[in-house]
């Protein structure tokens, strides 16, 4: 049908029309956009549509939700100043339905013009360019900021909207752009008035070790002179590329086993669902079903923090929240065939807009594909000797995210028993900062001669809409207790209790693996027909370390979320940020999740939404640099009594016809076989060995 | 050359050789061998054996340590009784340097032998016969009884050497011996004298639920009326196999990067180690080291328990010891091509005996091949929007062992950029019990209708003897603290403290997630060139849940290893094994890492071993049923400053060129690419966007 689904992203004319509503709405004003995107509609109207879809009733007939956009855009005032706005237009009517002006103490996230707005200012400051001249940079290197948001503002402080940088020099004698600037830092961080374009500050930068202060500042001026390069391009790399390295191919000779129609609908192995992407969350899962049965209304990451822990001023205000602060989807790696996965590969684009609201495609924002991932199940009956062996298969939705030094890899995956992984893979550039030569620290790690790495944090939240095989749901905490000896409870002492404990108000839990806690998310009105007890999804929350900032620190205070492990809520539409709305240059958190859980309402049988905090505390290793091997965390939703029987026992266990042996071995008479083939022999009608038939006992008597 | 490596596996001859001359020194006594295997050198030799090796010194003249068997049997006396002894024989002298009669208090592992005896014991059992006869099995059913190691004894009980079996009845209507017993549980544990090979006693098993007490006895005597089929052979499944799954094939064209040479040498990107299996621990890894540096001396898996949590007696006794009681060499699987792994695969043998002492190869018992694991590392510089993205190869050991309705796979996996990580998956078929129509428990979950399958836990101990660069290493506890928000120390309260602390004396640890703790080895005596900190490598030991027995239990006697989560112990040669030598029957933990630690030995700067504990606590889900997908844990040993950058950052990032797009998906002109490609031009002279050149700045002033 050619009515567009709810959830399908705005299409270039529908972005042009809201962009034009908008223009007129405010007459003559200069207007700069900031994103144009779908606006998600309400659950009220968005669950009954996706029964309906589920069911095969939707018709043209079918009322649908209102089809919205949600534009964020600032409005340029005379004195370079800016008012930041939000409209809602409906897109089918040309109606503004919500205008908002937000107040100036909150800032929107940062975008690519104002990154690249940053080097002019520099380059146009008397201020950056006095403080730049102290330091007697090498013949042919040329200065490189990366643009940071500026983090949270010192007590007290009141200003304009802010952007820090980190610099850093590069060699330009190779000629190459893409020799890596990180390992030759400078101890200054300029800081822009970001409207007006302007350095307003230099932050010197202590280059100390262990014994000297917080704010000792450099003597030395030839700053770099001790420095080294990190090259990491193949053609600069020192000592060349390994050579010992045979390829590994994956070949799908039929064809992927997964189906994408209508643009952003999934269907593979039972499961189906729908793939959405947005400027700040990147990839969204939406009305994840197996079997055509509800699991999941929607699957996101909704932020993380990236916190430094080196005291030294003005290092605190290194916090990035790179999902409220930059924007997962702006900072989407467009991907490339061959590169970021293997075998047969579906991708998907996203249409952004520029600051005239024009949309442009952007290509390959998502990757979809399949990959083996080991044994999936496997029993042998040591009496025939035969083994039923089969393989682990997922669907990966991938997509990877670059905020200036540092990328993130975030996979949703799917496996044929019903579960589903969230992965994270942390890699790319560590954070450095110039230190004496000689000098350790106790803040980080030298990595490279005069760079240290920064200590740090990250801390990422999931958010997961539950919908188990319907929109109201519990939440249990289940505990694995050890029970008293006693002679009437537990008279040897080796029982021991699960305890389940229903949350009935909103509220927070951390990880609990001393009690092997673990969240269930059931649906209270129906009840696995074999177990007799409520069906559900579960996970097991990680012991991560939470924030390690004190909690009167301003990075605390933007980072609520990150201090517990597990919230619970109850559902509010557009309520998808862990850490409020307005993170960057934030004061506080506010509207996150902690004030969601602070409303105190109603969780039990309701509908329902957790949070799941996860994390890493990164203190460098030279191993690290210049780029870091990929560090992984996987959050692993399971059936838990949903199904009737292992989802993935009709998963075929034949063979695999194009392994081969490696050169210089011998296939031997392995007893062991995935195909059904039988070595032993039974012995007599259907009996294995070791089993007594029915004379060899008295049962009939 | 053709002398044996002090730890090449015995040959046929040499096993020949050695069961001759314990036969002769024990004159004309009836023997049973239970093992015969090489037992590995001192350590004091072979360190010093490795690194000549290691530096390519070795002639025909170096000393050699002896080659010594050991070799484990029973004499059997006239009364049937049995005495359990251990020989050491010099394979090449002749002599038998080593003889001990084993304390009858201990009871050595289980032999398939034993096994089948107990079969045939109950078909002989008249005792057997009557407790059958209570229960009427459904026409056509025959009875299937899995032995099982009889656990810990009750308190103040004093016996000989017990065996017990769980019952079940098999539907031989159809003919075919792979119908799943496990779905009819008979509720009665019959007991052997295992040496006179007679059932001593019939348990009966309570088969209530939350309503009745412990120890409930049925009154149903239709005792599998119930019960349903398990199938999971694929002829025999209900609804029978999916067939909508697509092959992917691992195509491997130029061969593996790997090299095995002299049978059991490995060397792949850069790592060389040698592969070695015993009856008891299965595969295990020897002298480990990268670019020629020493990382591990040893690597293997010591131990593993699952205790059961159902008080019911005499389910007290459900205590499995899968390395000590049965022998994960001796349960593992023969695997098959194309079943196990997928790619070129290279296999290993084993050489076991028989209770004659003859030996015959064990085919197939360890795979090894490589394996794609996504991404490695990635950084694009979003200036040249240029991306450098890395494969993620890894090398994989693999061995996969049944213990009667368990598997598990064990896999040693080694990365490019230094790391090593242990995965353990569990799969199989969950131990389940007869429960009444209706009922349900709090020991556990109904799978299946009438089948209780147990709550338990599974806790696996990882033995590692680190060489970090050589053989005197110290391990440090590491972890990182909050420090007090004050204006001479943390101004901002951003800043934490990463705290070392060297570990002294042998102790045990916990794991500490809250802190971060990392367990790091050193090598105290070598610091990194660029951090200036000592090489080491670490690990971040897994918070799972430790034994949930009560301390005064005898589970918890018998596995004191499983109560924390990291052993710290000095060296000792023969000291492998963490629940102690003998647990089949224990009654508590003898010679263990317990008895270890309690020597209280300096661990600073000598030669250290550290034991890794972690695991699972499996309260099952109807989704376990027939076969359980695989629950994974992973152990990552990771260099720490053990090298001056990033290992993989020479593994080539070139393009993979057999991935291809999925069917209706067009290639975008993706701007990101791994294999060099710059798709934005930088503005000039090798200088990109966003960069100041050096006439921009001031910086010559």
């Amino acid at each position: 049908m050619s009515v567009p689904h709810p959830l399908d992203a705005l299409t270039v004319n529908e972005i042009k029309r809201a962009s034009d509503i908008v223009l007129n709405a405010r007459g003559n004003a200069l207007i700069e956009f900031r994103s144009i995107s779908l606006e998600e509609p309400p659950k009220a109207q968005l669950q009954p549509f996706f029964e309906l879809e589920a069911q095969g009733k939707l018709t043209y007939q079918t009322p649908r939700p209102a089809r919205q956009a949600s534009i964020k855009y600032d409005v340029v005032c005379e004195d370079r100043s800016r008012d930041y706005m939000e409209s809602l237009v409906d897109v089918n009517t040309g109606k503004e339905t919500k205008h908002r002006v937000v107040d100036k103490r909150h800032q929107p996230s940062l975008t690519l013009e104002e990154f690249e707005a940053f080097q002019d200012a520099c380059t146009a400051s008397q201020l950056f360019k006095d403080e730049l001249a102290k330091y007697k940079l090498p013949e042919g290197f040329v200065v490189t900021i990366d643009p940071w948001p500026y983090g949270g503002p010192d007590p007290g402080e009141i200003y304009p909207r802010y952007t820090q940088g980190l610099c850093f020099a590069r060699d330009a004698r190779n000629g190459n752009p893409d020799s890596n600037h990180y390992g030759y830092p400078l101890p200054m961080i300029p800081v822009m008035d970001t409207y007006k374009q302007e350095i307003v500050r230099i932050d010197k930068l202590a280059t100390g070790g262990t014994e000297d202060g917080l704010r000792y500042d450099t003597t030395q001026r030839n700053i770099l002179d001790h420095c080294a390069p990190a090259e990491y391009v193949p053609e600069l790399l020192e000592g060349g590329l390994r050579t010992d390295l045979k390829p590994l191919n994956v070949i799908q000779p039929e064809g992927p086993s997964f189906k994408v129609s209508d643009e952003s609908v999934v269907e593979w192995q039972k499961w189906r669902f729908r793939v959405g992407f947005n400027p700040r969350e990147g990839a969204t899962l939406h009305d994840i079903r197996y079997d055509g049965r509800s699991v999941l209304y929607r699957l996101s990451i909704s932020e993380m923090t990236v916190p430094y822990g080196d005291p030294r001023p003005p290092f605190h205000r290194k916090q990035a929240f790179d999902f409220g602060d930059a924007g997962a989807g702006r900072a989407a790696n467009n991907l490339e065939l061959g590169c970021d996965c293997l075998g047969l590969i579906k991708y998907f684009d996203a249409v952004m807009v520029d600051t005239s609201g024009a949309p442009s495609v952007s290509k390959n924002v998502i990757c979809l594909h399949e990959q083996d991932n080991g044994i999936g199940w496997k029993h042998t009956n040591y009496r025939t000797n035969r083994a039923v062996v089969t393989r682990y298969r997922e669907l990966v939705i991938q997509f990877i995210i670059t905020l200036a030094n540092y990328e993130y890899i975030f996979m949703y995956k799917f496996d044929q028993a019903g579960g589903i992984d969230i992965e994270t893979r942390a890699t790319g550039i560590v954070s450095v900062v110039n230190i004496d030569p000689g000098k350790t620290s106790p803040w980080g790690n030298v990595v490279s001669p005069g760079a240290l790495a920064q200590n740090h944090q990250h801390v990422f939240c999931l958010r997961i809409d539950p919908a188990i095989d319907g929109p109201r749901n519990t939440i249990l905490k289940e505990e694995s207790l050890p029970i008293p000896m006693t002679p009437e409870l537990n008279p040897f002492g080796n029982g021991y209790e699960v305890r389940r404990t229903p949350i009935t108000r909103s509220s927070f839990l951390d990880a609990s693996p001393q009690t092997n806690r673990v969240i269930k998310m059931i649906n209270p009105h129906k009840l696995n027909p074999i177990s007799g007890r409520p069906i559900g999804y579960k996970f097991t929350p990680t012991a991560s370390q939470l924030l390690l900032a004190h909690p009167d620190s301003i990075q605390a205070k933007r980072a609520q979320f990150a201090q517990h492990h597990v919230w619970i809520t109850k559902h509010r539409d557009g309520e998808f940020w862990a850490g409020g709305e307005f993170t960057n240059q934030s004061q506080a958190e506010v509207d996150g999740v902690a004030d969601a859980v602070a409303r105190d309402e109603n969780v039990q049988d309701d509908d329902v939404v957790v949070w799941n905090v996860f994390g890493l505390t990164h203190n460098p290793r030279v191993e690290d640099w210049p780029v870091m091997p990929m560090e992984s965390h996987s959050v692993h939703l399971r059936p838990v009594d949903f199904f009737t029987r292992n989802p993935a026992i009709d998963v075929p266990g034949s063979k695999n016809l194009s392994s081969v042996l490696a050169p210089g071995s011998k296939q031997g008479d392995g007893s062991s076989c995935c195909s059904g083939k039988v070595q032993s022999q039974p012995t007599s009608h259907g009996q294995g060995q070791g089993e007594l038939k029915p004379q060899d006992g008295t049962h009939k008597l």
